[in-house]
């Protein structure tokens, strides 16, 4: 029997691959890579702009089950969110960190109840440093939670952080998104996360 | 201002591109294809597999409302479905065509009530010739329909049907689902036809 793995890709904008003008995303690339391997399977791009960690609670379980349950031979979620909760409004965050905690807490504990899930953290935002500080604690504290829960966690922010590349590739883009080159980044470091091929290879 | 168009295709497998190794499907190719124009937007796929009209009914509200609403400058929705409706089970169509009529109706009044719409025709089924009978009558169901609502209504089944290079893709795919060349035949048809184009344009 052949097997037939459906893959959800739950979070905001860098999920969804906003402003790269190749369509792909950092998704598109790693779902190309499996089926040049041979290891095709099946992805559901459900990256929303503007998404905090909130309103994933709100629709991330329905769209999942839309697209998983009874689907396919293997089913698997794969989540990325944090930079958006980390957003200001009116001098608040959009999302404090400890109800980020909370919802990262729900969403992973409900799929991971169900299926295989992994979670992908968020990448740095070249654009304000100030956000970016903020963005750098979640992705630690989110890594943390992922720890305690058992559930594989690949920081983007420290690594994607280190040179310049990430900058310049916001900058070519919106400020905030990257151009194809930042996708491909992210796009790399999934693809030599191990926990990453393995469920694909499985 | 520069416009920032969101537009939302949902449907079955052939708008997910299920099978398309360079993963792009159609929805990809022509939302890079604008991009390449300077006429760049943020595309949010919302092809399931198995989908068939009623499913959509279940789920398209919302996870169209959750991307568009209140987003961007400007938002639209592309239609694309019908051949699951034909699939038999029983010896019944899944679907009916008069309550795929029905399903349509309600799905794209909807939509068109609060945002530009198009409708794009089923493709057709190489592997089985009753189902793609029914498939190219529905589609000729559907083309009325939109015709009665004013909404543009580009068929794929037709054009597709006139040479061997459809079959040929679903034939080195899955056998229903086309490889990549499949899908960029479907992409240079939505891209040749000029409600599409205008959609994007404007």
């Amino acid at each position: 029997m052949i097997r037939d793995l459906r893959i959800c890709f739950v979070g905001d904008s860098f999920v969804a691959g906003t402003g790269d003008a190749a369509a792909l995303g950092w998704v598109g690339r790693v779902t190309a890579a499996a089926w040049h391997r041979g290891e095709g399977f099946t992805a559901y791009n459900l990256g929303v702009r503007r998404d905090t960690s909130a309103d994933l609670r709100r629709r991330a379980e329905a769209e999942i089950l839309a697209r998983l349950l009874g689907a396919g031979t293997a089913q698997a979620v794969v989540f990325s969110f944090g930079a958006n909760d980390c957003t200001l409004e009116d001098d608040m965050p959009r999302v404090p960190p400890e109800v980020t905690e909370e919802n990262a807490a729900a969403l992973l504990g409900w799929a991971a109840a169900r299926w295989p899930v992994l979670m992908v953290g968020p990448p740095p935002l070249a654009h304000d440093a100030a956000h970016d500080a903020r963005v750098a604690a979640l992705s630690v504290r989110l890594a943390a939670l992922c720890d305690a829960m058992a559930l594989p966690y690949l920081a983007l922010h420290a690594p994607l952080s280190g040179g310049p590349a990430w900058r310049q590739a916001a900058a070519r883009g919106d400020g905030v998104h990257p151009d194809a080159a930042g996708y491909a980044a992210i796009a790399a470091l999934v693809e030599g996360w191990a926990p990453w091929r393995a469920m694909v290879a499985e």
